[in-house]
């Protein structure tokens, strides 16, 4: 699909607000995938695309997921969760992208999950990290995408983990096993 | 058993620092006992042998865990954690405790756990908040405590974490899921 295209169809989707940051998202992912060596254009579609759900009602979003057998301990931690799967399946469903590649990066963007592939690190740190963000810590995340994409996903799982404490918002359990595999990759290498 | 027969088992196993360490909790448990209205006696014990096992050697408490049958997923997170359970085991089969109110308690002392009783939270908190203590934050968790004992566990096992991730440590699942239980009960009080 083409950017253009793709843009049109997501801006229907989003406040201005959300548009904007699927701009910065859109333009840190592609280059992520430009030093990394991902497929740009999954990178650009993937970003574009990784919000889609974000303004669902939340009982819709809710019903989606049970309907879809998707994993149900999802609803016991807070809808902020829930805009990732279900966007996937929507981006799916409604758009008609079907590479798997690209809807698992949307599924695991807000999460985090073990065993991310290179596209899925790359959205979930490009949402970030875009320009547009702006928060204690994230400077420092931005130079260690630079460097490192497993160290700066760690990062940013540790900041985001800290801040959902502070809070005092519940943990989702998968994030914790990311953050500890990602740490146990970087000790063994 | 007595306090000062206690004391004396326990000053073999530990240095002078962690001694002193255990002084401090045990007076702050038995002070959070009589507040909370548990058993006071229970709290003094359970304090006194908190760290039994701090400082046996890593392969012996590694072979307990293997041979006792204990959470093997206790051997993947740091040799820190295996103070705890280990050190109920050797209390119960060395020292000759038995009560399983007490051994729950050190056997939770350091990963928390989900559904601690009075007792185990009583103990998580005086190891946390003992007036040797010096970290940030644990004024915060000083003051919380003489008002609502699950909200301090709550900030120290948040303290905890936070302070566990800037070191680049890797989390137990199981302090997570504590944290979100009390959360949760905290939440729908």
């Amino acid at each position: 699909m083409e950017r253009k295209k793709a843009l049109e169809i997501v801006k229907e989707q989003l406040t201005e607000h959300r548009y904007v940051h699927t701009l910065g998202v859109m333009e840190t992912a592609i280059a992520l995938a430009e030093r990394y060596g991902a497929d740009r254009k999954k990178a650009e579609i993937a970003a574009i695309f990784h919000d889609y759900a974000k303004f669902r009602p939340k009982e819709e979003m809710r019903r989606i997921v049970i309907q879809q057998k998707m994993d149900e301990t999802l609803l016991h931690y807070g809808t902020e969760l829930l805009h990732a799967p279900v966007g996937a399946y929507l981006v799916e469903h409604e758009v008609g992208i079907t590479n798997q590649e690209i809807l698992s990066a949307i599924t695991n963007h807000t999460t985090g999950a073990v065993d991310m592939p290179l596209l899925d690190q790359i959205i979930f740190l490009a949402d970030y990290i875009e320009p547009g963000r702006n928060f204690p810590g994230v400077d420092e995340v931005r130079a260690l995408a630079q460097e490192d994409l497993e160290v700066a996903c760690i990062a940013a799982l540790r900041n985001t983990v800290t801040f959902l404490m502070k809070q005092q918002q519940l943990i989702f359990p998968a994030t914790i096993e990311t953050y500890n595999h990602l740490q146990r990759k970087r000790k063994n290498r």
